[in-house]
């Protein structure tokens, strides 16, 4: 099974942190990782069919703080599909003039839609069939960019359908909003103020969240397993699907 | 002016060597670079807003030797479009289950056309509403993906009446050609076998192409200035559009 990593703030934020014990679980999850940061409407997509506890790539996003507002993160042990750039998460696409990020863990049976409009896979992963059938079908029910809310509705709609057919755990986001849907799988925490220390599980690494925040920042992390000890956690229920916005999730 | 750098080849060959000559050109073009390697029908697009000769992302392409058949490279010095992310070429799309790659040196005048259907820009550049422009009147023109003879015919027609504009010298690729167009500098020159000595013309470099290659490599290269000294660049003419594949141009 793969893992994701996602984080939404009201602040742009580095996500060095979170990466870093995120990446730290990439040895059983050796066959490729990504992430995408959005910067305003721009997006730029770092991926490396090399495990990210080795990739130079990963390296990179290890030291380089890029400051983002939604970050989408993946690593991938496969299930369906070679181990190849085009079938690494996450896949990028352009709707409505605003660019489209997405992950998926999972495992999704017989899901083959079909795909008439402009949204093809390039790749041979269930994950970027779903993405394509997703994304052509919100073309279709709105002829322009809807508020977070409408999308969030359609998205809702459009998700259970493909859930049907297996593990359907997914973080989308368009640079405004960030959507998280689990099947299965899925953890997620705010932290605002007041701001206190946050231990990684998997490295030995502490960090107080108050020497690198300012009172007004707020930052919900999305995440496969719980990143980190003395934090609260709250798991998602088996398909529900939340929204975050501005650093929080929004009433559903 | 921006400056393009493109890479075809008939084997996958990094590109350290040329970036490296070309990524010191940055100080006079310090508003952002990108560059686009496809690894098959895969792509990853490494862009920042920091000039290529500071850049962080940049120091990665330079040392990870990245293997690839066609690479798309931009440095840029902002004419149109603030400098931000969403502004930074190579920009990306997918048509026909391909990406496409596409990187643009000029200045277009008054060109606003009409996007109704698939493409829409996310920035605010000249450049990426020709790219859709281009993109959506190839999807009119053919069904589905056609040979690269009948891409270069549509193409040559399709870049004429953009290139009214003003200056339009372009890169572009689908992962298996890559195709060039020129309004007013652009040059190119294949290294075959037998492989000789190269001299950066922007660093005290040189590299020995004999050492790193085998007879049956081919490489072509395209930049808006030559990158070495001793090697036959040849300038394209004016209006001249050039596709290459598996290293070397095609007939016209």
């Amino acid at each position: 099974m793969c893992q994701l990593l996602g984080m939404n703030c009201n602040t742009p934020t580095d996500i060095v942190f979170s990466f870093t014990g995120f990446a730290t679980r990439a040895d059983e999850h050796k066959d490729g990782f990504g992430i995408a940061f959005f910067e305003g409407p721009g997006v730029r997509c770092f991926v490396d069919h090399h495990s990210a506890s080795s990739s130079p790539v990963a390296e990179m996003v290890k030291r380089y703080p890029i400051r983002s507002c939604n970050v989408i993160s993946h690593i991938r042990k496969a299930t369906q599909g070679r181990v190849a750039l085009e079938n690494t998460h996450p896949f990028e696409r352009e709707l409505w003039g605003r660019y489209w990020v997405f992950a998926h863990n999972g495992d999704l049976k017989d899901f083959h839609p079909k795909l008439h409009a402009a949204f093809h896979p390039v790749g041979s992963t269930d994950s970027e069939r779903a993405f394509c059938w997703i994304l052509q079908e919100l073309a279709k029910n709105h002829a322009s960019l809807p508020s977070i809310e409408h999308l969030t509705e359609t998205l809702r709609e459009l998700a259970e359908p493909i859930a049907r057919h297996g593990t359907f755990n997914f973080l989308l986001s368009h640079g405004d909003a960030l959507w998280a849907h689990a099947s299965t799988q899925l953890h997620w925490l705010v932290r605002e103020h007041p701001f206190t220390h946050a231990r990684l599980q998997d490295e030995d690494l502490t960090v107080n969240f108050a020497d690198v925040t300012t009172p007004n920042d707020r930052v919900a992390v999305i995440v496969t397993e719980p990143l980190t000890a003395g934090e609260a956690w709250q798991a998602f229920g088996a398909g529900e699907l939340k929204v975050f916005h501005d650093g929080r999730p929004l009433a559903a």
